[in-house]
């Protein structure tokens, strides 16, 4: 073949080291501007779209073009959730370590769904998530040299619907997955049913539905008045669900629930389930990370009860998405639920008993060495550099916390341990409502909302690597003024 | 704070940039020697993880400990999927372009899970998407501006079982996700059961146990000699269950099996599936981009007819994982089973009915940018470059299959009308695993293998960006030899 005819046959290594320069060089320059641009997109819907040809190149382009239309097209419809100003949602960090580490795996290309395709991306994965059982002080149970072991899944929903996946077979004694759950809800084992607060992440009802369990079969128990879920309240459901002949098999508690940083009380939790022989999953994606700090590891309180749990390093542990650590007590209860082995996946290493194969821990088959970025942030910061900047971000939550309760036009609207603050207008929910409008108009500060006991209620999430006390400042100074009109 | 204390507290920009750099020339001398490394990984089990440390650090360290490491404790561990001589499982390719896409991802760091979180994220991927619809000549009603839609998943796996979800929720009115399957089979909706053939990925036995289905609601329809699905025993397998009150309600088709390459008939099974209210979907994971040559598309016959259809650019298609691509001819359905609104993501573009929110459009709530990886495959090589490539590999298959059926010593075990070989040794079995043995021991070429009509085949797939003549012609030799004294 005539490569004078094919000019973008091949990135050659040399081509790719220097394109990936000027790429590397974009994002150092991303990371340094980021701050001037408005946090927030102000496209409309469809204008992105409009910026791009109708149809794929005929032939190839030049790497500049790629770049070029990056800047033009892509960057107006990009809200920065980089920017130090992003407090809405959750944190999403893409630190320096991560993005190279993750550049790593990229590059290698491996496939991790065996131990045999890529020894390494399962041993690294295997150990770090072991070190982070003893960083986060989670029960030893949970450890690969003991019954149970770690695995990143791509989000907390995964993590979610493996907990509940295996907590259906385990019930059903894996009658569901051989008969299918109508069979299974027609035997002794019965029609099983779940559990979790009016709190809990939509993860946990989509886990229901795709489980085939059914949102009618997922209970939403009450909470008290810190968001909480009411034990007293799961103790009665189950009950009720027991003299109804159904069969109460999972409970999905949060240690640091999505609208308001809610911590259930999981060790009375866990002693219901433990009477009921429940399996217990604990959803800490949010919050799971403050426990690196000896002094909030009381969020994990009762943690060493649970069948499973799962954080999010992707969230505020300034790993880049996607990256979930899950654990579970009992491995064999999740491969019996998730593993499946056809001919030409069979090799020596699986069959010798001596290796983890990660596919069967996971919905996919197919999985890339994400544990290089989470190796990377854990050597680079260090156990004490990732607790500086946690410790950092709780600190400026709480002054935030203590202007609001000192404006007399807000009020804190739920506890706030942790870095998130909920609060809202005095004057009720319109003026709520203006206020975060007001502050995300301005370009310099992105907040969202969620509503707890009826209420309007904005949201304050303070966890971007990016973050300082000048930015949470200027944030306070819009809500403030914002406030201030929206009483006049 | 004092910076002087936490040497590892931030990555600044400028050591992003030198970091970045000595990264980006690590991947580029991989590149260049990965030829020179043993494909497969000679390390026991234990050995990678015996050598990292048993705790996380407690201080950070510099980042050319991470390299050193990289070096020394994980490239032993990696079996190297890019490597020329890989002819393994399946083509898994980081190229250039890729690799560099995904990296702009990782640095932007902004989450798809809405439209409104970052509007580009959306819609690159969606234009992305229409792209390849024409592309591959794919029915125009998969277009996001018809009735369906493109979206990226992160596997062929998660395709299929949103696929299956949907034809769920179809079939049962939306019962299931209501009420659980338990109660929707009580129901006149009925007791719903789904058909694959015997050489379906194994993908498909795994969504019908996640969704509640069970292995005994999924028929392995007989194949022919083709090992493609016999659409008469199709046919007889919806009569029998629909005269015991079933419900037949899904058919996964196969265009190029994970075993063989064998292609269903998709046109005659969709006529079935029409005749009784089937939902058909499509599973081209390997060998869908084929069809961007006009030549080959007679691979996608009858797809016009499917309701779904999914492929994998993260194989044979240069783009590092993951990167899935699914289509459906009815959003509708796809939403109404994955779709759920919390109040914490209610926004102003969502309601107004103008954007796509593609979290209802996959099980995780949470996505990356991963179009834009695709969008610079796609610009750097072009249509034609791409075509080039995969003429490329099929032109070598086919003269690697020509070898095969002129060595007195081996068989072609099925067609291989595309991109792979399988191929056993006259003397069985055992002869057969001789040669994958000897083969994959030079650390040259590495093959996998499956079975056939119960025999032990070989598989040489073809598909690394890296393999050009010379590698095939190596790994022939190999194999030659080896057939030969496994003769002797």
């Amino acid at each position: 073949m005539d490569e004078r005819d094919k000019p973008q046959y091949h990135m050659t290594p040399d081509e790719f080291r220097r394109h990936g320069r000027a790429v590397v060089e974009w994002i150092a320059s991303y990371m340094e501007r980021v701050e001037t641009l408005p946090v927030l997109s102000e496209v409309a819907p469809g204008e992105v779209m409009a910026a791009m040809p109708t149809a794929a190149p005929e032939q190839g382009e030049p790497f500049d073009a790629m770049m070029r239309d990056l800047d033009a097209v892509v960057m107006p419809g990009i809200t920065h959730w980089q920017h130090p100003g992003f407090f809405g949602y959750f944190p999403c960090n893409a630190s320096g370590p991560a993005i190279l580490g993750d550049l790593i795996s990229s590059g290698l290309g491996v496939q991790g769904m065996l131990w045999q395709t890529s020894p390494a991306c399962t041993e690294v994965e295997t150990r770090v998530l072991d070190w982070l059982v003893a960083a986060l002080e989670l029960p030893a149970v949970f450890l690969s040299t003991e019954s149970g072991g770690g695995v990143i899944q791509d989000s907390a929903s995964s993590a979610t619907l493996c907990a509940l996946l295996a907590a259906r077979e385990r019930k059903t004694g894996g009658a569901s997955n051989r008969d299918g759950l109508a069979a299974a809800s027609a035997q002794p084992t019965g029609h099983i049913v779940a559990y979790t607060s009016t709190q809990a992440h939509s993860s946990v009802a989509k886990a229901a539905m795709v489980a085939g369990l059914g949102r009618a079969s997922l209970r939403a128990i009450d909470v008290d008045d810190q968001q909480a879920m009411r034990p007293e309240a799961l103790a009665e459901a189950i009950r009720a669900d027991l003299a109804a002949g159904l069969v109460p098999a999972f409970v999905c508690a949060t240690i640091g629930s999505t609208s308001s940083h809610a911590i259930d009380p999981v060790r009375a939790i866990a002693e219901i389930c433990g009477q009921h022989g429940l399996w217990l999953h604990i959803d800490a994606a949010a919050a799971g990370p403050a426990a690196l700090c000896p002094e909030y590891r009381w969020i994990h309180d009762g943690v060493e009860l649970a069948d499973s749990y799962s954080f999010n390093p992707h969230k505020w542990m300034f790993t880049n998405f996607d990256c979930n650590c899950f654990y579970v007590r009992d491995r064999q209860a999740l491969i019996s639920a998730l593993g499946i082995m056809p001919e030409y996946l069979r090799n020596a290493a699986t069959e010798s008993g001596q290796v983890f194969d990660y596919r069967d821990w996971q919905i996919p088959l197919g999985r890339r060495f994400r544990a290089l970025k989470l190796w990377f942030v854990l050597r680079w910061y260090g156990l004490d550099g990732l607790r500086a900047h946690l410790r950092r971000h709780i600190e400026l939550t709480q002054r935030f916390r203590a202007w609001v309760e000192a404006d007399p036009n807000l009020v804190v609207a739920a506890p706030a341990p942790l870095n998130l603050v909920c609060f809202r207008h005095i004057a009720g929910d319109e003026a709520s409502e203006r206020v975060l409008n007001a502050v995300n108009e301005s370009g310099h500060a992105y907040l969202t909302h969620t509503r707890l006991s009826g209420a309007y209620v904005l949201r304050m999430s303070i966890g971007a690597i990016a973050s300082e006390a000048e930015h949470v400042e200027a944030a306070w100074r819009l809500v403030a003024a914002a406030a201030a009109s929206a009483s006049a």
